[in-house]
């Protein structure tokens, strides 16, 4: 057997997941959704940390081989903390892939969008210009576009506005590259691409850190005899598990958990 | 001494907090924002429940007599509970209060905004007709007026918009009072006021609230000479003490706490 373990603050990041059963189908994982301490965007440091080190025990615990990240908070927050627990894991975040794919597409500027606590930590400015120092990283927090999905406001007016109001600056300087740095924006993907038009690539980082992973850890990726494929969340209900199987294209009925 | 206790699942709730200084400026109180845990709204029955003893015992733990449940969510959800958990501590929810501020002013029908749990459950429908089984109740969940006022975008082209989108049907069936179910909506309430019109009475729960817990428990309310007023927050920052202090109009520091 070897298992992936995926842990994310909330349903959002099953984006990732989706992303890992197009590519890989038969992959055994173990994904873990902290939906009763959702959202991560707005809590602190050391709060994002705590969750995310007990998120991670629970995939571990349940045989993770390697531990994907799927939220862009924690991602940006608790990555140090990670892997100090737990040094004999190897932990994937999902910040470094896709700003490594806007790196190799972008000459001048990459644009970021992401929730206020990605923006404010500046780890994809960071990144980026750890990987070319000459880019200029433009980034703006879009708060709203979570409550907006979540709301299944995907085609809306109103969401409309808030699009080009958070993206008007980006497109005003001429990002050549435009990271959704939180996995629920893949949602409103259409909308933002229409809004930036066609010179703007739009980078997906659910998409990134799956390809990522399986760059690095070709062989957790191989199909199972007893495919292993199992969801848990902290604050399970039936709401979630007709989400997560709508979003997955299969049933799935997550398990209840307490951490 | 006599000890208000207070909690909430966020910061929105400080309204109550806010109504009670304004009121009785050197009643002291103990109150608990589990900021960490935020927000309740969408959460199940048995994680609320779970929460809510945890809340509440931090607060009979710093020697509260009384405790007000400032969160609609909890007190629509937790009570029985909570009373069951602890015997001999009174507890006061903020939905009996505003229900019955409501059935005094209402002849026909009541509108109730609130969020998805609070309205899914069904309580203010129950709560008002145990008064007056004549009345009509009309709910109406308002999912997105939390992050717009999160957002400050309390006097915004989209709020208007979602004001608009979310309360027609109550001013189309011509409700003669709206309860704000909600403890953050207060701050949305000169646009509700304005659509909704001059001949609704709109009731502001965290107003109620403080109003029944001085009519059962005046003895509580009494200045004391070294007035203790105190605040503490799961997940406590500088942003939501500089938020307490400016809602509150007077200086608070946070104090962090772990459940």
């Amino acid at each position: 057997m070897s298992m992936i373990g995926l842990f994310d603050s909330g349903v959002g990041e099953l984006t990732v997941v989706r992303e890992l059963i197009r590519k890989y189908p038969g992959a055994d994982f173990v994904y873990l959704g902290d939906t009763a301490r959702y959202p991560y965007g707005n809590k602190s440091k050391e709060t994002v940390e705590r969750y995310a080190v007990e998120d991670a025990k629970f995939v571990i615990d349940q045989g993770a081989e390697l531990v994907i990240v799927a939220c862009n908070t924690a991602s940006s927050l608790a990555m140090d903390k990670l892997r100090a627990t737990y040094p004999d894991t190897p932990f994937l975040g999902v910040i470094k892939p896709a700003a490594a794919l806007a790196v190799t597409q972008s000459k001048t500027s990459v644009g970021v969008v992401g929730t206020r606590a990605t923006v404010g930590s500046g780890i994809y400015d960071e990144v980026i210009k750890e990987l070319n120092p000459k880019l200029k990283v433009l980034q703006k927090a879009c708060p709203l576009f979570v409550p907006l999905v979540e709301e299944g406001m995907i085609d809306d007016q109103v969401t409309k506005m808030m699009v080009r109001r958070y993206l008007m600056p980006l497109r005003q300087k001429n990002v050549e590259t435009l990271i959704l740095g939180c996995t629920h924006y893949p949602f409103l993907q259409p909308l933002i691409e229409r809004f930036m038009g066609k010179r703007v690539k739009v980078i997906n980082s659910a998409e990134a850190v799956v390809d990522k992973a399986y760059e690095l850890y070709p062989g957790l990726f191989k199909e199972s005899k007893d495919s292993k494929q199992t969801i848990s969340f902290t604050d399970a209900s039936s709401h979630l598990d007709s989400l997560a199987s709508k979003w997955l294209g299969k049933k799935f009925v997550g398990t209840a958990v307490s951490l």
